[in-house]
């Protein structure tokens, strides 16, 4: 039902296939965010023409509306939603430390209360297997705790013991066997309590890792840093997902340190403030050099916005507050995200992941203006 | 390149086919309303999937923004937005008197603020032509004054005698050939001003005629008794077009006296507010019955959304506020109004319309219990 295999690499950079229940992923792949069970202002038709694989789904905001055993009563996320393919489901370990309020962790969970009602609610590893198995993903995450890059050295090695001790507790509740239970490596920006972190998660022995509690606020080079330290720590035959990365640069350099999965609302919230992807760098719609353009966003990009959309008409559709504006953004976005991860791939089984990268990072790195006319 | 055929009547009920340089319009037709050259929470190719043959765009908005030449200079409306169909533009009258501020009205035009930046504008009938020529709608219509429902008779007469001065000042300014320009009746409730607006508009012998003025707040009985006293002073081989109606009833009622096209944002603001319009009955999504419903809106739609998802779903993503329960309702609505007009005028061709109209109106006015059960 499941397997995972590298099929190539070049440098550090992985070439693979994660097969599910619910169908085959190509990594390193990007998944779309779909924090409440849709990716904000698409369908599920246009997240397959964009070319999108796997969908990642929020446990915290689900269990919290419309409930995951009201989504398990409708088949899971993949009745409830009708995407057929892979759901991965976080742990709901990072929103709780972020979005929910009063919260009060201990040894044995957390409590918290709804950052929309204010209802109290508690995760345990327990709760946290049965809100997942309900909501019945492919992948699914096991419990952590995710302090923030502010919190002292103390406060990161008290919270990395605890997702250990929540990790055992995960894997120990969690008995679905159409889902791969991912364990997360924590331990702030301090390789020693990454190593020991990661010492412990592998010694579970579960089929796939996360890197957690990076992108949080730390440096880039406190997180590559990191990432360095971890990836020879985690066993090459099973995929390895850097939470919640990020820019298209940050994918490239996680890429090339063997990381497998990635993802981020970065090209979906981008595309609702106008903040598009391109081939040629990035464009802010809103700029007033696109009043009158009549190229669409990206000369080099076959998505349906560019071939039916100009810059002009996109412009005026996002000024006019329009959610067109949004929907036709995001599938440019998830495309540019995309089509650059096949292009990863591909480079990766050609060899030349790394030449590949220097001339992505190039065209990431011109200037508005630059982007303007290049494109 | 124009041309309109009535093919068959039923009843006054008339099945007819309106040839433009865009494409052939079946009527009696609906119009979605896309006010600043979007329907608003759709694409082209949903609109395209949901069977629409005509969109409506609003003058007023697109000449504020983003203006009326840059619309030109992209192609005027198709070229601007994309879509290859057929285009309707509204005269401005209506919103310059419901939206704009400080509104001045003396016997050349009118002067306004923006509702939008509080700029000064002026529209005349002069520049009502040039603003549609520069948008470039395939049906345009002559600049007219529509007074709210609330005017005494006294500044209905003045509005009304305005509307033929400024009817023939927009035949006089308008020089496109690929456009038709349509005149507008106005009156409000009073029959006599309605005869003597309809008897020097039609003396202008335009190619179409919209009857204006109603449903801006008066009675249903109102709104009937002009459309039936007007209808018959309309050329009977041009098009008929009853202005922002309306309901699924309301067109029914429509098609009965006579009239070939419609427009009204209802099935768009619905879809946005959780309403939706089945073959059962109306159903208001955020209504805790369909919290763990399976079914779709409606089980004998077709659409993508109705395809697609279920009620539980629909209602978890609009109580969530996602763009996407915008978007998958607003399909609905629309295909439910676009397929109703094409039984409509199917209905007509085999001379039963008036059976046809009977079996939705029962079905329309089924309870939201009866409209639940039923589907």
């Amino acid at each position: 039902m499941f397997s995972f295999s590298v099929l190539a690499s070049s440098g550090a950079a992985r070439a693979g296939l994660l097969t599910t229940p619910h169908g085959r992923v190509e990594t390193p792949a990007f998944m779309p965010v779909g924090t409440a069970g849709a990716v904000k202002a698409t369908t599920r038709a246009q997240l397959e023409e964009a070319g999108a694989q796997i969908l990642l789904a929020n446990t915290y905001h689900l269990m919290l509306r419309p409930g995951d055993e009201l989504v398990a009563e409708r088949g899971g996320l993949h009745g409830f939603t009708g995407w057929p393919g892979p759901f991965l489901t976080d742990s709901g370990g990072y929103q709780v430390f972020s979005l929910a309020a009063l919260r009060r962790v201990d040894d044995d969970g957390v409590s918290f209360r709804s950052h929309l009602d204010g209802t109290a609610h508690r995760l345990t590893p327990e709760r946290a297997m049965d809100v997942q198995m309900n909501l019945g993903a492919d992948l699914v995450m096991a419990f952590d705790e995710c302090p923030p890059s502010t919190a002292s050295r103390e406060e990161i090695a008290a919270a990395t013991g605890r997702t250990t001790r929540w990790a055992r507790r995960s894997r120990e509740a969690h008995r679905r066997a159409d889902q791969w239970l991912f364990g997360i490596v924590q331990g702030g920006v301090h390789l020693d309590l990454r190593e020991k972190s990661a010492a412990e998660i592998t010694a579970l022995d579960l089929p796939g890792h996360a890197i957690g509690g990076l992108a949080v606020g730390e440096t880039k080079d406190d997180t590559w840093r990191v990432v360095e330290h971890v990836v020879p720590l985690l066993p090459a035959d099973r995929p390895r997902y850097l939470m919640g990365v990020g820019t298209p640069e940050d994918i490239l350099d996680g890429v090339a340190r063997g990381i497998d999965l990635f993802d981020c609302v970065l090209p979906t919230r981008n595309a609702r403030n106008g903040q598009l992807f391109t081939s040629a760098g990035r464009l802010s719609i809103r700029n007033a050099r696109y009043r009158r353009d009549p190229r669409p966003p990206d000369a080099a990009c076959g998505c349906y916005t560019c071939r039916t959309a100009s810059r002009a008409y996109l412009r005026h559709l996002h000024l006019a507050g329009e959610m067109t504006a949004a929907t036709l953004m995001t599938v440019h976005n998830l495309t540019y995200y995309l089509d650059t991860l096949r292009a990863v791939r591909q480079n990766t089984l050609l060899g030349r992941f790394e030449e590949f990268r220097r001339e992505v990072l190039r065209a990431l790195a011109a200037s508005e203006a630059e982007a303007d006319g290049g494109a």
